[in-house]
């Protein structure tokens, strides 16, 4: 179980206090404050704070006094206009700030998008819990045939039984001796700062993490992908839920422009031209090498 | 007058409408927020947005579930503490969006600050407003006879009339010729982008700039400096006083630590070991340039 | 004349400088190293210094002891691999240093790439040269009637003229004035901070920058854009040259993925099936605005 | 051993091979290129590429048109104005790119340092090393019992035994898992990013790192003071003498003014006053609390 009783009161106390503001307020996001979204067996993803919504986005863009909203449907076509031309800016205008349980393999890839603020929970001052990852039977996946960074096909019999036993029984031992080395009864107890070097990387770690509109987009785009890691991208996916809530206009556009859109390559702009003029284009005559084409094909075939 | 009736309006419609939220909100920046706080002769700072407090440094510090808070005494020791041992992450989860005009040479200056967010009024788009900086008397200074890059006295009688009539009578005519030049009125009319080129440094330029509260208290700290050019310390100042309301605790132990407080070096340090031993310690035999000698000393006998 | 002849023999005297290092060398970047290639009528871009090539892409992201060279074939194929899935880190590993001298209106919109390293002559030790930008005819381009923030035709006859006549007139009185201002002959001579504030902004100015060849390709693509404004187009135009000859396999997969490449969204990806698969297409039934169905087919019939 | 046979050689090939260059050349830095320096049981720190020396600092503070130089002695001067006058820009303008080899709990507190571009060994792609950072019996040190961050005496007798038995086992054992797991010998082989997170956080992983030399300088502040942790401070130790190598003024001028200076707050400014002026000056009667006097103590009795 992610949270404590303990702490699922500390979050409800935060919920149930209403305060009055006069910033903007997203309607959409106001539901979704404090409230820990559970995330893979251990993790959860929590909205602390965020400022702007997308008419804060419109004002920005106008650098106007008000409000900035002319009308929605008016503020829907800058937004579009906007994702469309790569202006970035008026998207930074709005941040979030996450607090997030994951488990530190998941952290190190996370922490790879630097335009962001991190303050992690430190495991020199404090002790870290027993807590640790482990794959459902399905997720449990097989190094990929074809891609070698993917995952094949989930790994049966004795052999997945196996790899849970394994990963189960380690984290244990290790948690087991990890305790035992700090412990301060009848002996010196290891530092801390040294003892964590013992937990293996599918241990929780948490963190607040905070960044503006543009980045987030930025990281969903990459990580909310098929491609991510899927023990990030479940991460991602929960996350892309709350940004619809929030910025239900930025997010339409968000999906039609980038997630459900395609970078064409100036070979494969010159295919689609052929193709639309009736020509046959093969992997033989499409000028491509035989990885592009392949992605190439399935861009076109995707439903 | 920097603000028309009409933005005013806009400004008193946002501060009339307040709004519930379940965020943290700072009771000394609400009272802040919309209202254009007027800098030099048209220019003005306005927040349009914040995120965090005071609690909201500490709960990040902590990785807290809830508000983070045991008690005020509490927090305002753990944020001392941060501001000491220079641990930044946790101010950088709090975050402010201003609304500023400033002149254009100012916010050349301003700009080199590069951990903030941006969107500046577009002179490829729009026409700029017909207002300039002019200096008042008392701040229409000589060139330092002792530093390159600072300012004497203020200059006096005929040459500070005749300084005064020509950034008048220039910016004037520059601004004319640009007014006639983007004109469509039986002409063609030459494209924005191209026209501004005809207009001077102490041109009005506004922006929506976003940054977090650790890299703008860097900014306070340099440009709030008394070797910071007159024109952006007020805008400096200006934002002092709202930090000051926003998040006090924080801004308590910024001006003990960094505002009011010095940086030593290892020479400093010898000679302040012989001083507090009783020693004499001259120009002669510091051990530091003439220049670091003279800064030495100013730091110690400032009240 | 851009450069004076104690420049030019700066420049010359460095050239003349062969060092040994052990260091990746790109002899293409060699040839260019210090000299001053022209841009607009004063301005220039000069290579100052350069780190890694080609190879050393490769070996960063092999993170590997040596060269990480397996062959040039294997090396272009793995660049092309790196740019097409938006692995972007491994071009990080390679950095460039420039020294431009460039119009202020250009400077304001170049420093918008906050991703650099930069230091700018400064106006409040040093006084500005006399130096302007005006306009060849060809460029002194009429306002867009079709697009708010571009250019239209030439302008032409008595409105160019006297355009022209204008923008000289007004940066010779402007820095007349200033020079006369900090002039302290026989007055006590305006700080150099507040004489700036008189001169245009197409006054030259000149800085160092410093970037990384992946933050350099996205400000070329940016800024070597079609719709990017004329002036700066120069420079980037300029500066895509240098790359060329620098990294030409990372510059080869840019050409093909970036600049002559397209993104579609997901509109027009539907739409392009449709008609690879027969189907008219037409404004009316694409399901995209009027200004989104205008880009592509712009994108479709460009050659 | 950290290297073997082969990377040995690869080094080896690299500084066998000198090439001829326009650029600024650091004599002191070409001896240190590509050599690996042994850090920790299995980590070292290697300089792949660097760019700029000490008179770059200087021709970039100048934006000048050769090398920048006056004179040794008035390059040295204008360095120590700018460290004084924390004056960055132009110590950004030296860039250096390492190769290093280290723990992964290492790792994980050097990536908080986020202006600095990173590529890293890719545990989807490859197969981890068995390689783990097992400290040294000095190095073992208890927790500190007046500092929640710090570490105490060594740990002695059995129980550093202990301690150390257990560390060499838990890896061993997790390493042999994480191969049986991966392993495609008569099983389908689990996916190596599920694979990794068996592996504990002592085992080495390495990275390409580039970062500029005033963000360098600041990482060396921080990782190299008495107060890091041991096991990222010896790294922070080798890249220190690397550096002073590489841009010696620069080095003396950061040794005086940032490591061997202190920072002094307001209330330590006033007391530093008082005892000058021959007050006794203690913990009841110094306006600070404990834990600052404590610190201020410290400060002045360093030797």
């Amino acid at each position: 179980m992610p949270l404590s009783s303990e702490q699922i009161a500390e979050i409800e106390a935060e919920r149930a206090h209403t305060r009055a503001t006069l910033r903007a307020v997203s309607e959409g996001m106001e539901k979704h404050l404090y409230t820990a979204h559970p995330v893979l067996d251990h993790g959860f993803v929590r909205v602390v704070d965020y400022m702007g919504d997308d008419a804060a986005i419109c004002q920005a863009a106008r650098v106007s006094y008000g409000k900035g909203t002319k009308s929605v449907q008016n503020d829907a076509g800058l937004i579009r206009y906007l994702m469309r031309h790569w202006h970035s800016t008026p998207f930074e205008m709005c941040e979030i700030k996450l607090h997030v349980k994951l488990p530190v393999f998941v952290a190190r890839q996370w922490i790879r998008h630097r335009t962001a603020n991190v303050n992690e929970y430190s495991a020199r001052y404090s002790i870290m819990d027993r807590e640790f990852y482990i794959p459902q039977p399905d997720a449990l996946a097989a190094q990929s045939v074809v891609n070698n960074q993917g995952r094949g096909e989930a790994l049966s019999g004795e052999e997945a039984e196996r790899v849970l036993r394994w990963l189960r029984e380690d984290c244990t031992r290790a948690y087991d001796h990890y305790e035992a080395m700090i412990s301060q009864d009848g002996q010196q107890g290891l530092a801390r700062e040294l003892a964590r070097m013992n937990l293996p990387a599918n241990i929780y770690t948490q963190w607040y993490w905070k960044t503006d509109l543009h980045n987030l987009l930025h990281f969903l785009r990459l990580r909310a992908d098929a491609h991510a890691q899927y023990e990030i991208r479940v991460y991602a996916e929960a996350m892309c839920k709350i940004v619809a809530d929030w910025v239900p206009q930025t997010w339409a556009a968000f999906e039609d422009y980038r997630l459900g859109g395609a970078a064409l390559s100036r070979s494969g702009l010159a295919c689609i031209r052929r193709m639309i003029a009736g020509e046959t284009v093969t992997e033989e005559n499409c000028g491509m090498s035989k990885g592009e084409w392949r992605e190439f094909r399935a861009m076109l075939d995707e439903a």
